[in-house]
């Protein structure tokens, strides 16, 4: 962030009056443009005591294997988000959504919703961003060729509730240190 | 947004290739300036059966009370973050986190997590963003000084658990039409 998207001079980087954080601010009018994590909205789609994967045909990690997901847009709701990424990925309708889980990943500041969800009428086909959809027990999961490390521990937990006999919500953090993550859940 | 904040050139405002939304796109270089959802995060700090609120130092909604809670940082879990609000606008360490709600409020692209939580010894003073901190029970709350409606509601919720012995972990929205807040929780 080098310029001021509110009036084009150059920014500095600095700690202003009353904060405690280092933020981009412009001295020619004052604007401080912070900057705050993103949310990743998703579905793990059911069907028929199955769930449904998508084949990424975009990168980063083109042809692997994730749940329908991505960035929540200004002015919907996570579930509206959720719905959205589900039928952009993959054409699936949901219903009957609950909030799975919620996991922070502070060293790219992200955090992923994901809820659960019945597809209706068992109706899914490759959206512009995936290469393939299938439905997947745990058994038959690609789980060597997941996408992303919070996709493969939702799914973990996913069937570990499953196998309970009872859904519920968790948080969690996925925090890197020393190049190793570290995956903590309450 | 007016101008690119990677090079300085004026802004352009258009649907880029391969996309549904418009988006703030520079001519010169490309980039595109997306812009998303914000994460609010705070507590509902619990001591000897009352739960702790703050009165606002600063606008917005300055002088009504409101959960310790605020923008979620880069590189911070929402856990981090809803403790450091707490300590910030509270003095108040705060032990044994739990997700109790997630509430999404479209018309101003903001999304809510707030935990319950053990205030350590009980111990809580005014932070520089507080005008007073002071704990209530059910009865006592000033619910007609509210600060926030999301608040409002959280608290509503949070009761109606603790009359039924039992907390569950909320998600809602709060959405404007024809002026009017609809709030649903799920």
């Amino acid at each position: 962030m080098n310029y001021c998207s509110h009036c084009g001079s150059s920014l500095i980087y600095t700690i202003p009056d009353g904060d405690s954080l280092h933020r981009h601010v412009c001295q020619q009018c004052d604007t401080i443009h912070y900057q705050n994590p993103k949310i990743i909205t998703g579905t793990i789609p059911e069907w028929d005591n199955k769930i449904l994967l998508c084949k990424r045909a975009i990168e980063p990690r083109h042809g692997l294997w994730t749940l329908p997901a991505g960035f929540m847009e200004n002015n919907e709701t996570t579930i509206e988000g959720a719905l959205r990424e589900s039928r952009e990925e993959a054409n699936a309708d949901l219903s009957n959504l609950s909030l799975f889980c919620v996991f922070s990943i502070p060293h790219i500041s992200q955090v992923y919703m994901i809820y659960r969800g019945d597809i209706n009428n068992g109706h899914a086909s490759p959206g512009a961003e995936s290469l393939d959809v299938n439905f997947f027990n745990e058994n038959t999961i690609p789980w060597s060729e997941m996408a992303f490390p919070v996709i493969t521990e939702t799914l973990k937990l996913y069937y570990k509730d499953k196998r309970n006999g009872i859904f519920k919500t968790h948080t969690g953090d996925i925090v890197r240190h020393n190049n190793e993550l570290i995956i903590t859940h309450y």
